[in-house]
Parts: structure tokens; sequence; C-alpha cells
């Protein structure tokens, strides 16, 4: 691993991705300073040498880089556009990195209101979880400046394990709307085929060894259904996180005009999956989400 | 591979599964009796040594055991039960296999009927397409009789790599179904996926790149993702023999009283997808039919 002690970094939002993640940067020789909405979350990373700062301006006044991954879209609209946000601290040169997924306008339009204050916005959103995150091994989907990817390139060597430019900005969020769109499919496919081999009264595990090494294998086969066959909900990646990025798939696809009937359909069977009481369960829930709409009892206790 | 000499062999149906599938029994040995709806599609194995016989009752007559894999389930109604049927020359003690993919209460009417006139009955549909059967490679679900599915073993060992006993008659059906299932969402996941990344001006090869690793990977994306890229729709499995297994799964999901809202959305977009004049196609033309669906021009000329 390179010596980042050039780097003078800071990062924003350490919750369960954050936390791990910042923490590779720390132990890599990185300069840190951290900031965070709640901040007894990042006491581990003062602890190992981060500086603590109040707000995302200040953290991005004390930064060559920073790196941000909260919640929601409008968390990530607070944390760069907001009066106490990154792009108002930004220092002229500075690279803005927004791992967060959220949506692909706003990447473009804090992208713009970066390149107004001198500085330069990535979008890179991530896959591979909470797993990826602690183990380093994150795909990292990135949009906007190829020259300020080359800048960070090494920090984000630290977080993952494939790194690929995808185009201008957005096509970072673009990319990782579509790796979303793929994993609705097959968790349809996934839950759907659980339920009916177990009213069908088959051996699912047994099942699972039948169809895993050929044209339905999936890694949602491979490692969700041996889950739900336990009767494991949890989660891995959660019902609600799913949710919203299936909402911002379906509402950038309206806006390019484009219909994508199996996501929206896939969308509303999580939404009735949250409203059944599964919104903190894992992704695999879907599964008694299905089970419900067939059941007589419905979703009631 | 084993000497099946001694295997007297019943083989109906040589189509583009079953001409390969019994050309491998005859290289390893058995002696076979073949039959089929249109008879020049048999000349290759009668000319590797096979008998040529005109109904399935004359095969079946000839046979310790009998080989089926035709198309739609009204074909395997009139091959076993027909007045020129197996059922109707089937020896006692006989073994009646067949591959085709057909609804599993058949399977269990065959298996009635069989058990009745002193034979055994197995359904042993298969996945891996073409290129397993051409390879010897398939994986084989079979239902049925476990004694009975021991002694025709060493003749499934020269068709497929994995041959499981899934439990009674109709659930090696069954689980051709839950294969079939999953295959429906990551077919259509990976088909809207690719249409979002094309809309929105991404590199679909790079795309594929970035996200075939983690968590949407399935065979779906690394196998037909890159010819819809190429634009060769040509199949691999045909989005009409498609068709007929989503029904089937419907169908028997309704008779257990089972709704699969997402397997129901796909078949639809599947009959779509045909009705456009792509029901020859491979499945990934699904692509064609979900873009037909927001294009300005539908799906005219």
């Amino acid at each position: 691993m390179s010596d980042l002690s050039a780097y003078r970094v800071a990062w924003i939002g350490t919750g369960v991705m954050g936390l791990p993640m910042c923490g590779h940067l720390i132990a890599a020789g990185a300069k840190l300073t951290v900031s965070n909405r709640t901040r007894a979350k990042a006491d581990p990373l003062v602890a190992a040498g981060a500086a603590w700062v109040d707000t995302p301006r200040a953290a991005a006044q004390a930064a060559d880089v920073v790196f941000t991954i909260v919640g929601y879209p409008q968390d990530v609209r607070q944390v760069y556009l907001g009066p106490e946000g990154v792009i108002a601290g930004a220092r002229p040169g500075a690279v803005l990195v927004d791992m967060t997924t959220t949506e692909p306008t706003l990447a473009v339009e804090i992208a713009e209101r970066a390149s107004a204050a001198g500085a330069t916005a990535l979008d890179a959103p991530v896959s591979g979880g909470d797993v990826g995150a602690r183990n380093g091994t994150l795909s990292i989907m990135v949009g906007g400046d190829q020259a300020a990817l080359e800048r960070v390139r090494p920090l984000l060597a630290a977080l993952g394990r494939t790194i690929v430019h995808e185009g201008g900005p957005g096509s970072g969020q673009h990319t990782k709307m579509c790796n979303q769109v793929v994993i609705a499919g097959t968790m349809i496919g996934v839950c759907e085929s659980l339920l009916y081999g177990f009213r069908a009264g088959l051996d699912l595990e047994t099942l699972l060894q039948s169809i895993r090494g050929g044209a339905a294998g999936c890694w949602a086969l491979d490692n969700l259904a041996p889950r739900v066959v336990k009767k494991d909900f949890a989660p891995g990646f959660m019902v609600d996180h799913f949710i919203k990025d299936m909402g911002i798939a379906l509402q950038e696809a309206a806006r390019m005009r484009l219909a994508l009937p199996g996501l929206a359909l896939v969308h509303q069977l999580y939404v009735a999956t949250a409203a059944q009481g599964h919104g903190r369960s894992g992704t695999h829930a879907l599964f008694l989400g299905v089970e419900a709409v067939s059941s007589e009892r419905g979703a009631a206790p």
C-alpha cells in the first residue's frame, strides 16, 4: 500500500461504511480530519489520530481531498450545498469525492457548484457492502474529471479493489444504479423461486444444489438464498436503503423517458416488505414480503 | 464412461437437445431404438447404428429404458398417453424418463399411468441448454422413484454432470420451474440495467466490467449481456420456449394458491417481446421488448 502521508484528507460520514473506510486511510498514513452528524460514531477514528471538526465546511477547509459517505440524497445536498457545507469550505484545487449512492442529477449539480468554487467533485459510489468496506475490497464507480480521479487514486486504492472511471459527472451514480437494477431482478427471481420450491414441498438445500451451478447462477443464490432457507433475515444490505436506491433509479429513468416495469414492480414489493415491518432486515426479506401476498393472514401479526 | 451395452434404450425426440443426447448413449455402447415426429431429424442416429420405429409405442416395446424429450406439454401427453404412446407399449419393469420441461401435474399423471402398466416413470428435465447437451454437462433434476433412478443413473451419467434426486413424481419438474423463475428475474434485471445504462450514455463494456464481480453478478450478466452489447440476439434458449416454461410455473403456482407477481410481469414482457417478432430469438431479446415499451415508434417497423 502507498504511503499516503502527503495527503490532507477530510472524511464526512462515519457510519457502517464510512467508519472502516476512513480507518483504512488513517492506517495508511493519511492525515485525517473527520466530521459526522453523530459525533460519538467518529470516536474510534479520533482515538486513532484523526482531528474532529463540527461541520463539513470546517472539514473541507482543512483538506486537499474531501470524502463523503452519508445516507440519503437530502443528506448529500445538505453536506455539500448547505451553508455549513463542503462547497462553502472547499480549498481551491481540492478534490471532493462523494461515495454515497445518490441521484446522478445531484452529482452533476455538485460537480458544477464545485467547479464554480475552484474545486473538482467526483461521484464515486461503491458496491461490496459493509464486508467490502471492512476488507478494503469495494468496487468503486467513478464519474467526473479523469485527472482528478488520478490524483486521488492512491487513496481509493486503500478502499477498494476495482476502481473504474465510468465517464463524466453523474456516471458513477448511473453505474451504481445499473448495479442495483440487476440486483432487483436477481432478488425477485431468487425469492419467488424459493417460495415456489417451499410451497411445492421441495427440499430447498437440494434445490439450491441443483440450480446454482447453471444459468440461474447468481450472487444472490449463492449468498442470500441459504440465509432465506435458514430464516435468517439479518442485514447485509437493508431493505430501506435498497428502496431508496431503486427510487432514485426509477426517478432518473423517468427523467430519461425510460419505463422500467420490472424495477418498478420490485420497488413496490420492497415497499410492501418494509410496510410489513422488514425495513431494517436484509434485502432477502423480500421472500417474506412476497410470501405475505399469498398468505391467508396477509401480513397481520 | 460405463459400458452401456447391457441397456436396450428407446429415444423419442431428436431435436436440438435430443439428437446430441441420444448420440452420447450410442457412443457409450447402448442399443438404441429411436423415433421422432420428423423422421429426417433422426437420420444421423440411424446412420450411427440406431434402429428406427414409427411410433413411441413401438419404441417402448423394444426397450427397458425409454427416454423422451419433446416440445410442449401437449406433445408429452400425446407421446406418453396417446393410443400409439409409450404407456401403451411399455414393457413390465421398464423405466420411462421424460426429460422435457413440462407440467409437474402431468408428470404425476404419467407416473400413475406408468405404475398401472407395471412400469416406472421419472420426470428428469435438464438445464444447460444445447451446449450442455452437446458436451454431456447438463444438470438433470429427477423426480420419482429413487430405485428406478439408480437403475438408469449410468445412462444419465452419459448425458449430464449433475444428477440430483429431488423427491417424488413431479419434483424434477418443480425444480426446473424454480430454475426458470430465478432466470426470469436475472433476465429482467440484466436487460433493464443495460437499457438504463445505454440511455444514460454509459460505456456498456465498462459498465459490465464494474458490476459483474459483485452482488449483481450472475450467469446472464456474464454470458448474455455481452451479446446484448453486440446486438447479437441469436439463441441460446429461445423466447418462445421460455414463455412456455414461465406459463407452466405460473399455472402450477396458481394451483398452489401462490401469487408470483415478478414472474407474472416478466412472462408478460416476454409475450410482448415475442409479439414484436422475437419469439425465436434468444431470451436476452427481452432487452428489445423492454426497449420498445419506451420507444417513440413502439414496436413498429
